[in-house]
């Protein structure tokens, strides 16, 4: 049965990477805190790079590598899996991607209720086997988290006779770690999480519900508040070398999103604050 | 050329709904306050019934009949494409649906700010040759308004020294109008926003955000309060026969959602309300 | 502190539906072939009549209900599930609505290579203490899937010198059951892929590929065909007393969808097929 | 009253990017074909930088700028009302994002049937007031286009004995526009969908339906051959200095797409394309 996907290709254009997308598979997760397992349903993304001289790459080989490797998808060995897919494409490049929501147990703040809030997850790994300048470009993995939690308008707050607008956000962090060091979803979790005005929880009581208002209403913080007090936090952890934050607040005043991004890499020199 | 759709089924099977689906096509609305025309862009499905005995329907004519009736896809219009799709298609039954956004021009309530407000406007036509013990089905026209707004929280508010918390909120209407009857956009619209704690404005300068913190935090209401006082109102307006209404809360504090949601055939005898 | 919720209201209008809606949530259902479980992540949506002379009701329960009964969100338990939400939300009505991925494990048609077909699932189910007309309403369960597969246009295929359109079709089929009976997903799964003109797979090598092409080159049929073919199966079918079936086709040579929908109550008179 | 955004902040952190998100709102383009316009509805970001000392930015002057502007939200115009934005937001760098759907007339290839085909277009400007090595930052544009059409692979062709499967796909083009050059939508349109399979149509009369099925059989390609197609078009024309293009096929025998992507600085030296 003849190969066309082996074939020579006469167009002399590499490229940059193709593959398998939005294929949904089940994955199992490993828990820090209880030491068991989560399982979980994936998005998931495999390309590799493809050298301007061959026609098609194999599709149904990413299946295979990703059946092979099934109970392997989690943090700790996604980079292995990657590599894995890289040689059996015999590829210089290869791009690994997951998106799957993620349960995190957390308890109600008065009456301890306990309930689980759902988070969304990305392991974005990338290896590759191509020297820059003699140096190898070897891998890389940005792990992020998308967080709900409520936001409270300091400008609603300060202008107002009483009460303030407020509503739910979405706070997303995609880190680099520093070399040998990682952070576990729940870790990177709970500093994302404390950057907002209060947090959301699964079950709140009546004494829960109070807590949370006003503590909402005790910490009211701009989208532009979020994302500092998050970089502050992320700035000083070691084990993070680059980051990318956003929040997008739901602002129940508008239709619209309010919104504010920062990226850093603390490897290049700092931001320039100099002053006004 | 053989016609494969137009030979004879054997199955003995009739089709309720056959045709396409998704198509996305411009449209103009007349808009009865400027007396002038809004353009926007409607998601369109257009179905008709199949006889037992016919293989398959002719796909390509309901894009003929769309592209003939391009500017009568408005709901004064819409019932008389809907039978010419009937005809077209040599078919009992047509079905015509459109959501499309539609803009309103609001001003903010104190600096009087210009600015508008995006709703979801659906249109359902539906036309029918049949006759149900020798009566005529004939035309049956469903309108349907999706409006944000803004909900705040009656317990958040009762048991909370201060602040209360409060979200966006989706108001959705759907009404079948009384024989000879109608409304306009911008009329169901009016009715449905006031059922919220307070409206939401595209543009809002500080003494606009102090006006609806303040008016959203004097009128709580649960969803269960948005729904009957939309209700309310409704069994009240007697150009409305039938009505189906919810509202969806994006709460602020959890990352699920509030909803509730009722139904009313007018000419169907009341809602047992017997006493407690 | 004060219960809002438990005071009594004085609109008169009863609630359909209230609850909270989109929940994700991790669940765990029984696989009949392997007697293993599988595990998955599901939306939910619950809600429960609320009477015309109760302010509103009281949320968090509802979520205390899915975390107590959070190992029995399967077809064969969520009835009971829905009855402990109506007793314990002291409503007469409750409605539980799951929606999840399934993974179907399949074999590649020639070569046997392994692989998993993702599909949509969703149980509704409905439980009520009202009795019309003295008699009892009951339990209400409704199962659906969507399915994808294959679907391949017999006019393109008759009408030119080689070659016919094809694409990917997703073919949904909701059923309820005869008393005392049940379909496994699986079951149900087999029955609507058999439907379209191929089935479609995660895992296909050459030899597969060509088998697949050629089988749906072999087996044309239009999106009218398909659900009068899936309605022909469910109609002989005694385990099923009532069906809602469709197939939307995602037409290569067009950017819209194909669409054909049939529903059928069996212990309603049959359709009328008189003849044309 | 007072203004807490423009108060002082201490913690010494610029922002990127801070505006507001998903406004949705109704634009006019011109249409160098007919010479006429064409009305629809788009998605809106508008951001600005945000200096470490200031506390937060000025939500509502981005709708007001966007009012103020609505009829000249098009790709000869836009980069006056990003340039305005900053200026109103008293910003170093501003960032405006238009996403819509726009409507290309089509006739059918054999009996010119006429119709549109419905696209996605992007415009992303940017301008900065920055200086890098003493060097302006100046402006910068991106237009997006994504163009569904017909893929039909040429691995299922040749080992079949007859048929091959096909699917819609989209492909995506992104370009950078040499200095004081551009395209149109529908030059860049024409350029784009020349590179699939075939083209889809919203029409199609039987001898239509004929001919795109055999021109499709005619000229099968896979996910990566309409990449290095576009990229070999792309590279000739001196109009584009940059560009990312990418396709996914929604394969029709299996329940995920196949993907391929390049991107090209044309100014930097070309691809190493060394020999195998």
């Amino acid at each position: 049965m003849p190969d066309v996907q082996a074939s020579r290709d006469h167009r002399r254009i590499a490229i940059d990477k193709v593959g398998v997308k939005h294929i949904r598979y089940p994955i199992t997760l490993h828990c820090p805190i209880t030491g068991g397992v989560q399982h979980t349903v994936a998005r998931v993304n495999m390309y590799v790079g493809l050298p301007h001289y061959q026609k098609g790459t194999h599709m149904s080989r990413f299946l295979e590598v990703l059946n092979k490797h099934h109970d392997e998808l989690r943090a700790d060995q996604i980079m292995r899996v990657c590599e894995d897919m890289r040689k059996r494409l015999a590829a210089e490049e290869a791009h690994l991607e997951l998106n799957f929501p993620y349960f995190i147990h957390k308890k109600a703040p008065v009456t301890h209720a306990t309930g689980m809030i759902d988070i969304e997850v990305s392991f974005e790994a990338h290896t590759s086997a191509r020297r820059d300048n003699g140096r190898k470009v070897g891998h890389d993995f940005v792990m992020g988290l998308k967080v709900p939690a409520t936001s409270l308008c300091p400008c609603s707050k300060e202008i107002s006779l009483y009460g303030a607008h407020n509503q739910r956000c979405e706070i997303q962090a995609k880190v680099r770690f520093a070399p040998g060091q990682h952070l576990w979803i729940e870790e990177l979790f709970d500093i994302v999480e404390k950057a907002a005005s209060t947090q959301v929880f699964a079950v709140l009581k009546r004494p829960d519900e109070k807590w949370v208002t006003e503590a909402a209403y005790d910490n009211p913080k701009f989208v532009e508040d979020i994302v500092r007090d998050l970089a502050v936090v992320l700035d000083k952890e070691d084990r993070i070398r680059w980051y990318q934050i956003n929040s997008e607040n739901y602002e129940s005043i508008h239709n619209h999103n309010a919104y504010a991004f920062i990226e850093k890499d603390k490897r290049v020199s700092g931001r320039d604050v100099g002053d006004a």
